[in-house]
């Protein structure tokens, strides 16, 4: 169960740099490609003439052309000419909204009559100099709701990241979830620790000492359909913690874009947004392969995890204190979804 | 779907050679040896004491011994020794008949009682010391009928074989196809066109010139079930093109055998009957090379088609000029398989 | 269908040293580690928090920690601990009885209120400094009952391990078999035979000619669930066979405990067992690795036999002569599961 009448992220423009790229974004199989004006297109993955998948042909002119007899399709999925043939009686295939925004490319899987892209997810720090960005993508064999959970429950921190970025302390501070329309936050607050080693590097980094006690802050926000942003940083001991002057405390965002692919499986985008050293970019690819490493560890728990839902179907899953960020974010999903099933039902 | 009551290639020779052969054949699993007389023997490949892969076994003085508890079974199907044990209560496997000819082995999966090897097909080239043959044998997970549409509507080639044989001339040819009873010919004629590679090298191969314009030809021939016969040449341009004078031409076949394994899986046997420089060895292994490479690249196309076509079951293909033939072929094979089907019925 | 109120081998101590083991049980998925008393314990592999598999996490002070949020269960199948969390109403999980014995960890798949471990198959030799033990795991892809088959018929040496210990005597000397409550037997007994090679080192080892004509035994002990027990030796001809004095015989016990996975696929733990040259290390090594490249081969054919059994589902199985204690054992386990399901229904 999934929103198809949203944005979700569908790839990176480089993953469609001089081939098109086939990709399944809730169910829906797509491939993806520029047009002549360089922008982004989305189509269904399959050539009207004999079902061959569009993904595996190639770009010429802006248009699709079939790799397997030369079918050549339009950006707004109409076919524009084929060999030997005339082309009017070609059925056109599905266009699916896509654009092209802040470093993305985002795709609006349902009614294309209902896709604004005035609602996309605005990411700030994305067209802004003052900040530097580094990612990756995963693809996980789960259902998106269980990376929801993951991510709005940093409990898991201190045992599955045990050796990286968990720390006793995280554990030991109660999250707060918060609700406000279909925004869920969920905020931890640590006082008074001894900053972890990528912190420590943070502070150095900004001209800030790293010897002394820090107040530390993780808050997730989760947005619909799936997006999951976490600021994260430290400030001196006593300085105002979050709310802290810029000169006394370090700060970031870890970005997470979770796109269906199936009801259990995900495209997972991660990365880090920061506001430091933004032109260093041997510091964005060290935190880009730290973060890398750290989320794969939650690849083997979450695959675990869904394969076990899947042996007991019927057990229902616990709503602990921990758990209030994940279960708020399926309440506003499960009404959302209402919605949507609702509208599209005749009256 | 596929015709049961019919003739299909299931192996070469070469494939059981000192051991049985197992092979799935229009979905019955069947197990191929030679008996005591040299003759090929197809039985189920499945032991009649606890069910056993009879292909596990060995072969001796013509049986098959079962490699689990030394059953025997004759070429007939029944039971002819058991170490410790009477064997005349073991109920007999099924027999299918199987026949040796043109360097293949062709088997009837259907009724026993209609195989009449008189109506195998004839290979007319492949006992003639006039010509040479070699070839080779592809498993592609994809319906059998997607092999022959690809064979009869050589416009793919320009696209799928871009790198190789593809040539723009193709597709600007129109094909043309007829119908007669059971056997569909689709044609295409290049005028005045630069001989390729290959062809070139075959017609210095026979002492004539390959500097000078050409005319080619395609003539695709199918028969029931599912063989696809290729007649493939050149000759100089104005003598005549396919009808020229043997001094002026130079023309081989290519040979496909398209048996299916399951409905969405075949056994591909290919390969090149030529009639020039029958005696040289090193251009055959070339030949068989250089086709296996360029038979590979349907493979991908082939399969990811197919696995397109299981996703959108309910979505017809279309039927244009090009694919004429496969269409042709396709109406052949469903008129028939209504009359296997139709007899099967009780009356 | 396989018992579940019975004892079943699940695994040996050394494959949760350090960390939990997490295995499939007659299709339980259960998780095996030790208490704080160091006692066995055997968990439902499900974290009642979030589904995750308790099999990733840790043990720490007997008790097994979570690895995603670090709920902390006990040996009992209830939550003992969680970070942030009141655990009053967290539920218990399933207990499995589990009891460390022989050298191998017995568990319980059924109801735990008839579970006695009083009732565990007893092994004579397992605690008996004049024996010896080495053995080893594999899993099979088969239905556990086509290997006691196949255990308690060894005409099948002949062929599946003709070039091992197969020997052309065993197919001579037919079969007995006997039924005696559960328990079925079957034996074969060869006079006068050269001994093979293992047992002629065997016979040097204990002092005694390895260059005269024998009498070998092969005696299958089945018992339920699935325990194959199979008393082998030779003795020098003439001495009384199986019953000669201990200074004119050598012999062992093949050790075969047969553990359903699921309905196709088990856990077969095998072994020899001996009262000679006990305290050769080296002899235990080699013997080891000689009886697991032998049974390896028995892996293909069962897995063969079993995807065959999938493909022909209504075809019977004939019952020959020799399988005469496979039948009798199928017998046993019928009526006995005939028993336990009459039980668990309402009066």
């Amino acid at each position: 169960m999934f929103l198809k009448n949203t944005w979700y992220v569908a790839c990176t423009p480089d993953e469609f740099a001089g081939k098109p790229l086939g990709r399944q974004i809730c169910g829906e199989r797509m491939v993806f490609f520029r047009d002549a004006d360089g922008a982004v297109a989305a189509l269904e993955d399959f050539c009207p003439h004999r079902g061959a998948p569009l993904s595996l042909g190639t770009v010429r002119d802006g248009r699709l052309v079939c790799g397997y007899h030369g079918l050549t399709m339009g950006a707004d999925g109409k076919c524009t000419s084929m060999p030997c043939q005339r082309v009017g009686g070609i059925p056109a295939i599905r266009r699916y909204p896509a654009v092209e925004r802040h470093g993305f490319v985002w795709v609006w899987p349902g009614d294309p009559a209902q896709a604004d892209p005035a609602t996309i997810h605005r990411l700030h720090w994305a067209d802004d100099p003052g900040w530097a960005y580094g990612g990756g993508l995963y693809h996980i064999d789960c259902d998106y709701r269980l990376m929801i959970d993951n991510l709005m429950d940093l409990t898991h921190e201190t045992y599955v990241h045990a050796s990286s970025i968990g720390q006793p302390e995280i554990e030991e501070a109660p999250p707060a979830t918060k609700v406000n329309g279909d925004t869920v936050t969920t905020s931890r607050f640590m006082e008074g620790i001894v900053p972890p080693p990528f912190w420590a590097a943070a502070l150095r980094g900004n001209g800030l000492a790293d010897d002394v006690r820090c107040d530390r802050w993780q808050i997730c926000h989760f947005t619909p359909p799936s997006h999951v942003m976490i600021e994260v940083g430290v400030a001196h001991a006593g300085k105002g913690g979050y709310h802290a002057d810029p000169r006394d405390k370090v700060s970031s965002i870890v970005v997470d874009f979770i796109t269906p692919e199936t009801e259990t499986s995900i495209w997972y985008f991660w990365g880090m947004a920061r506001s430091f050293a933004v032109d260093d970019r041997a510091l964005t690819e060290t935190i880009r392969n730290g973060q890398g490493a750290i989320f794969a560890e939650d690849l083997d728990m979450l695959e675990a995890q869904q394969r076990n839902l899947l042996r007991w179907p019927d057990r229902p899953l616990l709503k602990l204190n921990i758990d209030a960020g994940g279960v708020q974010s399926r309440r506003v999903l499960d009404r959302l979804i209402d919605q949507e099933h609702a509208v599209a039902l005749p009256c």
